[in-house]
């Protein structure tokens, strides 16, 4: 990767002032066409070898640019709000909106190419977070992100004249620490690591580009001049917008047995029965929240289902055990302005607990499968890979040691009808029920099907699926209680929690 | 995974009788669409647990469509002429052509999820390996393939069931061996090990359908009617093909310094010296080659450069050295019909050589990102993600044990020009010189940008690019042979050669 870096480039004085003009200019108009056409962010990655410009460069870029909109972030030793979530976290939280620049400094390549250096990871772990990496950039290209990442580089002899330099002038003395020469120790180290880490995180949609570091004229205009033809490229192929791709079909239903079906839906309880449970499940749950180890994990609930099945009265059941300090409901409805401008994980990956805590998701990530998929509100193509990419976002969840436990509560199509009719007629019940639930009911089947494939796809066993018989309020509201108490419990008696449970 | 396929799915013999005449006039159809359309290969991956009705599908497919244009391939033990060669080149072997409908039976997925159910990977080999398959499969996905994988399920009781029902009918008793019993006894395992498996390699371009294989009626026409709705959606979709996607551009070279200017064109030989030097690394090299541990190598050689710098004569020199059974010279053009009808990496992956013998490629499949990506013969989306197809490719060489040594050679544009003219008088050398000589040199700096992007994107530390200073033969000629004895030399001095070498 590094060959052409390596060679010794350099540009004038005189050349280099002739072209920053027309170049800052241009950037600067690109930018705000960027801003104007608005249907896409732009993510700048900066990393590479000590001392290579890197910092000069994102200096540069926010003084040719307008750095009111540009979001510069830099990704050092987690915060204790961050490392209380698993490590996508911070990354989520900063991402451009369509529209915007983002530039990130340090961002998901550093730590696995540290830790590998350094030794604190085996090959095994370097290759799964590089599978991870392909996976989160893809992801994010396919969400529509125009993804540059530029890899500053400099030769052995480049590194060490450049923090000789840099240790012998008074004003940059203080950049040159211990730090800066162990690292250089570790060159030739460094560059094995990273070698095969660019070429396996390079692809088509987003490749590395390796930018020659030593000469600071030189770098600022190849990064200058790639980062315009990018823009230019994709702003101006707007028009030329690809029609969703085909994909295969995945499998419908051919008869009328699926697991929503195959629920025996009336499940009896009598009000006396669940009274009863009601208060040994709540105090149970009520007991686990409390527990000292409970501090090291934290719950993601996330209740999904028919409309009028209960899922807010079954939230409400949990809650009730749980002091209102420890937990936060997050209801999730149609996305506003904002989160439309953001991939669309991306409103979910915000709320996550820090440690000790629950959060509830009333509906959820899954809508994209469910309504998107259903009403189309996104192409077909991108339902389709929400599957993995839904498996993968509750996967570093539980990796980070989250409980995450997942509801689809289920009515009959009668007892559905009974309850909005019913919500019609109740005065303090009327607000719950709208055209929208009417004209969802009309799409049952539809729906089914999504649910079906739902279940299927993403019941994983760290995070599996529970289907709750919803006919009887009495009982759902009991299987849910003791559902998730169950895997509180079972996380709370293992060495670290979340992880490993069926 | 398997929710939904547990279910006790059953389909009466009148409706099947009824559905099933309708399906195979439906599918016979599309098969002939399919040939008359050409556009795009169908490959059908069988698998799943034992007794759900693999083979009895197989057999039905074959049975409902025209048995003329499906290859269907059982891969088993790899035979001699298979474990001589990297792992997937069986496969690769096998792919049907577009307009085809290939059925493989126990493909790349049997053996990664075989090993660790019986504990012979672990964990991080097991992860290398989804992260093999995944990158495979999208490459085929990129490259058109219509890939449908349907894997068949049963519970364990209906596996119990199906086994003693399959044990107790003397027809079918032979079926049912230890194996099968011994496989059954890790039914729980297997699942434990195939159900993340499926989730991590289904994507939305290839998403694994699982079939529920108890009732055979059932089964069959799950598939059946899949089968048909994906080659419907994908003949009658063509019309709506994608433009082709934007990805971002490379790095353009803004100055004239690059890894081919770079290099001293015109390195000193006399012609005394060569004769020297020629003799002693061609004995060196028929050495290396008659060496026991020689017999578990084998040496891919890859011969690209300008027009006129002397491939074949270097090559000839090299194969001077050695006994001509040992070798196979393969001249690479541009593909045939035949071959544009398969993934572009196809044509290479046949003769890749057994063990103990030499592969010589005058071209290759670089031609990828030098031809095709300056005549425009491929889309730019396909020759950017080809980097990294190409570093798999090789990577998988190696791994097997392959010595894989590439050459740039390179000359001026005076001496080009030189050579040309030379061509053009002597008679004997004017089969070599035609009009598209003089074209491509028009193409001079787009050829050169090519090759230093494919320098820095595809020189890895186990199979490294040689560039070679071609403007005096004697130095290049002597060059290359010195360049591949070393490498040959280094492999057998390890234990196991190829890999790790520099």
């Amino acid at each position: 990767m590094f060959e052409s870096a390596q060679l010794k480039h350099r540009v004038g004085k005189a050349a280099y002032a002739q072209e920053e003009a027309a170049l800052r200019a241009a950037l600067l108009n690109a930018q705000y066409d960027l801003k104007l056409d608005g249907s896409f962010p732009v993510l700048i990655l900066i990393a590479g070898v000590e001392g290579a410009g890197k910092g000069e460069t994102v200096n540069l870029l926010n003084e040719w640019m307008d750095p009111r909109h540009i979001r510069t972030k830099a990704f050092g030793t987690p915060s204790d709000e961050e490392a209380e979530r698993p490590a996508h976290w911070r990354f989520w939280r900063a991402l451009p909106p369509k529209g915007q620049v983002g530039i990130f400094f340090g961002a998901w390549h550093t730590l696995p190419i540290v830790q590998r250096v350094m030794g604190q990871i085996d090959e095994g772990d370097f290759t799964r977070q590089i599978a991870d990496i392909q996976r989160l950039e893809q992801m994010l290209c396919d969400e529509g992100v125009l993804l540059l990442k530029y890899w500053f580089h400099l030769s052995k002899d480049q590194q060490k004249k450049r923090l000789k330099a840099l240790a012998a002038d008074p004003k940059t003395r203080w950049r040159v620490t211990e730090t800066e020469w162990a690292y250089f120790k570790r060159y030739d180290r460094f560059v094995e690591v990273c070698e095969p880490f660019l070429r396996q995180t390079s692809t088509g949609a987003a490749p590395w580009i390796v930018v020659p570091g030593a000469d600071a004229r030189f770098r600022a205009l190849t990064v200058g001049r790639h980062l315009l033809a990018a823009l230019r490229e994709r702003l101006d192929a707007k028009a030329a917008k690809a029609s969703p791709e085909k994909t295969p079909p995945l499998l419908a239903p051919s008869d009328r047995l699926n697991v929503l079906s195959a629920l025996q839906l009336d499940q009896p309880m009598t009000r006396t029965a669940y009274e009863r449970q009601l208060e040994k499940w709540q105090g149970r749950l009520n007991l686990a929240a409390r527990h000292p180890r409970f501090r090291k994990l934290s719950v993601v609930a996330v209740f999904e289902g028919n409309d009028g099945a209960g899922k807010g009265g079954a939230i409400r059941r949990v809650t009730g055990a749980l002091d209102a300090r420890g937990y936060d409901n997050i209801p999730v409805a149609a996305p506003t302005e904002k989160k439309r401008a953001q991939p669309y994980l991306w409103r979910f990956w915000r709320p996550l607990p820090r440690r000790g805590r629950f959060a509830f998701f009333d509906r959820s990530w899954y809508g994209r499968v469910l309504v998107e998929r259903v009403e189309g509100y996104c192409s077909e193509a991108d339902w389709k890979r929400a599957y993995g990419e839904i498996n993968d976002f509750e996967a570093a969840l539980v990796r980070h040691g989250v409980v995450v436990v997942k509801f689809w509560l289920a009515v009959s199509k009668d007892e559905q009808f009974k309850r909005f009719k019913l919500r019609e007629q109740v005065e303090f019940k009327r607000f719950k029920i709208t055209d929208e639930d009417w004209r969802n009911r009309e799409k049952w089947d539809a729906y089914e099907a999504a649910v079906c494939d739902m279940v299927d796809r993403t019941s994983t066993a760290t995070a599996p699926w529970t289907l709750v018989e919803a006919n009887n309020k009495y009982h759902a509201r009991i299987k849910v209680l003791k559902t998730l108490c169950e895997a509180v419990e079972s996380a709370l008696a293992k060495p670290r929690g979340g992880t490993g449970r069926r």
